[in-house]
C-alpha cells in the first residue's frame, strides 16, 4: 500500500474481553500492508495482546509512540482515547479510534468494519480534524507545582465531605465572579458533550474556538455557563476548597488547598484526528443524542 | 406573662462572636417573663454562652430538650436549625429560629428585633407551620444498619473520585429508573430552596405534601426532576457505588456500598415551626430569591 | 359479559385513516357483550365511523355523553383524549383511551389490543386513577367573564409580536412576584410531561396533590418552576398583556387585555380514567422518556 | 479638542421624558469643542431634541449617519442602540451608547457622567471593541425574497396560536437535526445576554467567534444550545410553519410560510464600538447578572 504513514501505533483498552483478537486481526492487516508496528507497553503488561502479536512487533511507551509512529491508532472507547490522546498531544501525531461495539465520540470506526474503514485513511484519503486540548497549571505558593493536559475536561469540583466550595474567576487577568458551588468545569469541544452536557452546559461545534466553564450545581442560580475565547487564559482561585480535587478527563486527578490557583489555557499543540471522507460530524451526535431525523 | 409555654429551651450556633451576648439579652428576657430556660448542653460546652447565664439556667442534651421544653429558640442560621430539628422531631416539640443577621428561611426574626419578634409568639399569637421530615434507613444485606432524619434533603452523591454512581429508584415499589450521574437529591418543601434548588430541581410551596427526587448531574438528558406525593416510599438500591456517601441536611453522613438500599419516607411527626402573625412565606421567598416586586 | 357498564361512549380523532374501523371492531365487540353504544355527534359528522356503525347506534353530544354513559371510551391519541375530558368531566364518568399506534400518556391500550385490553375492565377489573383538572376563570372588569377547564394545563403566553408580557401572581391572595416572561404555564400533573416539560418544569407524579408554575423563558433567572398544594388558590394579574393569550390544554384559548386576572383552581370533579389491572405509571413515563431500564 | 473624529451623529431614544436636556447637554458639549453635528431625522420628528437643538445641527436619516459621520452616538437604552446598530453597520462607523439611567450592556457611559466619559473617547484615548452582527436571507421558492441585520439575535418562534412549530437545521449544509418547538434562536456573543439566556442558552463572552443556536422550549428534552464558528452557515428549513415569524432583535419580523429558509451568516462588517479605557466587559455583566463579588 502506498500510504502517507509509516510507522503506526496501537493502544489496546485494558480488561476488555476479545480486544486481543479485535488487534491480531489489526496487526495482521498491517503487516500485510508494511507497516511498521509498535504496541503500547502497557497493553502488552495487561494481557490485552496476543503472545504472538506481541512477539512479531516491537514495543514502546504511550508517551513514545509520538516519536516513533506517525499514526497511532486505539482499539477501545472513548476513555481509552482521551487517555492517549493527553499522552501523544505533545508529540502531534494523529490519532484514529477503534470503538469495541457502542459507537464513540471520538472512536467512530467499529472493530467489525476496521480494515475497510482504514484502508483508505492508511491511503491518505481522511478527514483531518484539530481538536484543543487544555494545559492546566496548579500554582501554589506562588509556584507552579503541577502541569497536566486534557482533551475534555479540566473539573474542579468537591469531595465525598458534601460541602460547597468557593473560588474566583479570572479571564485574561479580569475578575469574572466569586462563586460558590459543586465545581468548575473548564471544558474544550471535545469534551462539552460529556460531564459539561450532564452539567447542563452547551454543546460546542468540534471546531469552535472556544472553551466553556460550566458551574456544577452552583449556590446562585445567576451563574450560567460561560464560552469564552480559546485564547483566553482562565485562572480559578480556590478560596474555601474543602476536600477539592481538580480531575483531568475524569482520569487523573490533584488535592486542592486553599488559595492554589489553576491556570487553564489552550495547549500549543491540538490533537489531529483521521476521519473516513464520509465522516459526518452531526451524524455522531445526532446518533448518540437521539436528536430528531430529516423528514424528507 | 401568659404563655401557653413553660419551659423554653435556647440553642446558639458555635462559633459565632457575640452570639452570647445574643443569648444573654434572650435569657434576660425569659426569666423576666417567668419562664424556666434550658440550656442545650452543646451550647454550653462551646462557651457560647456566657458564665453568668450557665450559672442561672439548666442544661441538658439537645435531644432531652423535646422532654423538658416546650419551645425551643435557636439562635443562628438555617444551618443550626436543621441540626437541632433532625434531634427535637422525635418530641414534636414546637420551633422559633433567630438570625445572627442574614435572613434565612428557616430563621425569620432577627436578633435585633428579638423580644419584640418573640413577645407575642410566646403570649400564644403565632402562626404555626408544619414542615415534614424525611427518615431515612439504610439497608445492607437486608437488614436496616442505620436510621437517620432530615429536614431539608437526603442526598447520595459520589464522593472525590470523580466517577459516576449508578443506582436504581423504585418508588412504592414500582421500579421508576436506572440512573448514572453524580447523585440523587431527595428534598423536602423545606429542603427545595437549598441544594436542591442548585441542582436544577423545583421549588416546593412549604406546605405541599411532595417530595421532590431531583437528579446531580445526570447523564442522561431525560433524567428530570420528578415530585411525588410525600406518602410514597422511595427506594434506592446503589448498583455502582464508588465512593459514594449519603447526607442528611449536609450536616452527617454514612458511606454507601454496593447494593445498599436506601429507604426514604415521610416521618411520623412533623416539625412544627412558630412564625409570627404577619409571617408571609412567598415575601421571605421573594427575599432570598431576588424576585421581582409588585408593581402596584 | 357482567358488567359494572351499561352504555359506553364513543369519541374517534378526526382525520385518522382507518380508524372507522378500528371502532368498528369496537362496536362488533361492544354489541356483542351487550352494551349500549353512544357515538359522539362530532365523530359521524366528521365521517370519523362506518355508515353502517352509525346506523346501528345512538349519537350524542360529546357534553352529553356524560349524562347518557357511564363509561366514555376514546379512540385517538392524548390530544383527542383531552378534548374529550374536558368535556365530560362535569359528569364524572370514567374514561379509556385507545391509541392508534404510538403510546400516549393517557390512550395506553394499544388499538391492536383494543378487545383484549378492554374486555377485564368492562368486567370491572381495572385499577381506576383520579386525574385533577384545573378550571380557569378569566375575571374582566371585576366580572368573570368566562370559565374553562384543562386537564393538561392553563398557559398564558405572549402572541406573535414577540414582546414578552407582564403579571403579578398571588397564591391564596398572597403576592408571590412580577414575573417578564414569554408566559406562564400552569399544569396540573397530567399536564407535567407535556408542554410543561419542553419549558423545564419539574415531572409531577400522577397522584400527586399539586400543580406546577411554570415560567416560559422568563427574564429573571431567579424565577423558577414552583410547585404549589393543588388546593391552593392561583391568581394571574396581567399587567402588560401584548397580544398575549391564556390556551387550555393547547386546544382552545382566549385572548387577554391588560388587567384581566385569571383565577385557576382545581375542578371540583376529578377525572377517572381506568387502566387494565397490569398498569404501571412509571413504565409508561420510561417508554415516552427513554429512561433506563433496570439492570439487574 | 484634537480628535480623530470630526463629525457626530447622535440618535436619541423616543418618547423619553428629558431626553431632550441630554441631548441639549451634549450638542452644546460637542459644539464647543467644534465637532459637526448631524441629528437622526427619525428623533428629530419625533420631538425628542429642542428646537433649538434642531435650528443649530444638520439632520440625516438613520441610514445615512454612516455615511456623514465618523462617530454615532445613542442616547437611550440598549433597544435604541441596536436599532442604530443595524443601520449604520454596513458603513462600519463607531458607536458610543449612553445610557439614560440603567446600565446597559450596550449603553455603559451614565447621562450624568456624559461629557466626561465621552471627552477622552473622542480625544482618541478609547478601547474598541468589535461586536459580529448576523446577515439573515429568507428564501421563498428558491428566491432570496428578504434580507435583514440582527446585532442580537435572529429568533424563529410561532404566534398566538400556541401550536409548536418544526423545522430542519443545516449547519455549513450539513444536517443537524429536525426540532419540535416554540422556535429557534440564533444570537451573536451580544445576543447571548439577552432573550437567549432566557431560553437557557449560555453566556457568550464578547469577543467569542461563536454564535448559539438555542432552541425555545423544545419538545424533546435532548435538545441544548449548540454553540457554533461564526463562520457557518446556519440554514432553517421550516417545515411545519404553523403562524410562525422570524424577529430581528426582537424590533422587526418577517411572516413565515411551510418551506420558508432561513440562511444565517456573520455579517461581512462587524459593529465598532468605543468603550471607556477603564471598561471591563466582566463587570458589566457582574452588574447586570448580580454575580458574586470578589472576597479580596
Amino acid at each position: 500500500m502506498k500510504s502517507p504513514f509509516r510507522n503506526i501505533g496501537i493502544v489496546t483498552r485494558p480488561n476488555t474481553p476479545g480486544i486481543e483478537h479485535t488487534a491480531h486481526r489489526l496487526i495482521d492487516f498491517l503487516q500485510r500492508e508494511g507497516f511498521g508496528i509498535y504496541l503500547d507497553e502497557q497493553s502488552v503488561g495487561e494481557q490485552a495482546l496476543l503472545p504472538e502479536d506481541i512477539a512479531r512487533c516491537r514495543a514502546a511507551a504511550k508517551a513514545d509512540l509520538g516519536k516513533t509512529c506517525d499514526l497511532v491508532v486505539v482499539l477501545g472507547g472513548d476513555g481509552t482515547f482521551l487517555s492517549v490522546a493527553r499522552e501523544v498531544a505533545p508529540r502531534a501525531v494523529p490519532m484514529i479510534g477503534i470503538n469495541q461495539g457502542h459507537l464513540g465520540f471520538l472512536t467512530q470506526i467499529s472493530h467489525e468494519n476496521m480494515t475497510e474503514g482504514l484502508k483508505p485513511i492508511l491511503e491518505g484519503k481522511y478527514l483531518p480534524e484539530e481538536r484543543i486540548l487544555l494545559e492546566i497549571e496548579l500554582v501554589r505558593d506562588g509556584e507552579v507545582c503541577e502541569r497536566s493536559l486534557a482533551l475534555n475536561d479540566c473539573v474542579l469540583s468537591r469531595g465525598g465531605a458534601g460541602q460547597m466550595i468557593e473560588f474566583e474567576v479570572f479571564i485574561n487577568r479580569e475578575f469574572v465572579y466569586t462563586q460558590r458551588s459543586d465545581g468548575l468545569i473548564v471544558s474544550t469541544p471535545t469534551g462539552s458533550t460529556a460531564y459539561a452536557l450532564a452539567a447542563g452546559g452547551p454543546i460546542l461545534q468540534a471546531g469552535s474556538r472556544v472553551v466553556t466553564l460550566v458551574p456544577i450545581c452552583p449556590q446562585s442560580m445567576t451563574n450560567r455557563p460561560i464560552a469564552v475565547s480559546d485564547s483566553s487564559e482562565i485562572e480559578v482561585l480556590v478560596t474555601k476548597s474543602g476536600d477539592a480535587r481538580v480531575h483531568f478527563d475524569g482520569q487523573s486527578f490533584l488535592d486542592i488547598q486553599n488559595l492554589d490557583r489553576l491556570i487553564i489555557r489552550r495547549y500549543h499543540n491540538p490533537l489531529r484526528v483521521l476521519h473516513p471522507t464520509d465522516y459526518q460530524y452531526y451524524r455522531t451526535l445526532r446518533q448518540k443524542l437521539h436528536w430528531g431525523e430529516q423528514l424528507v
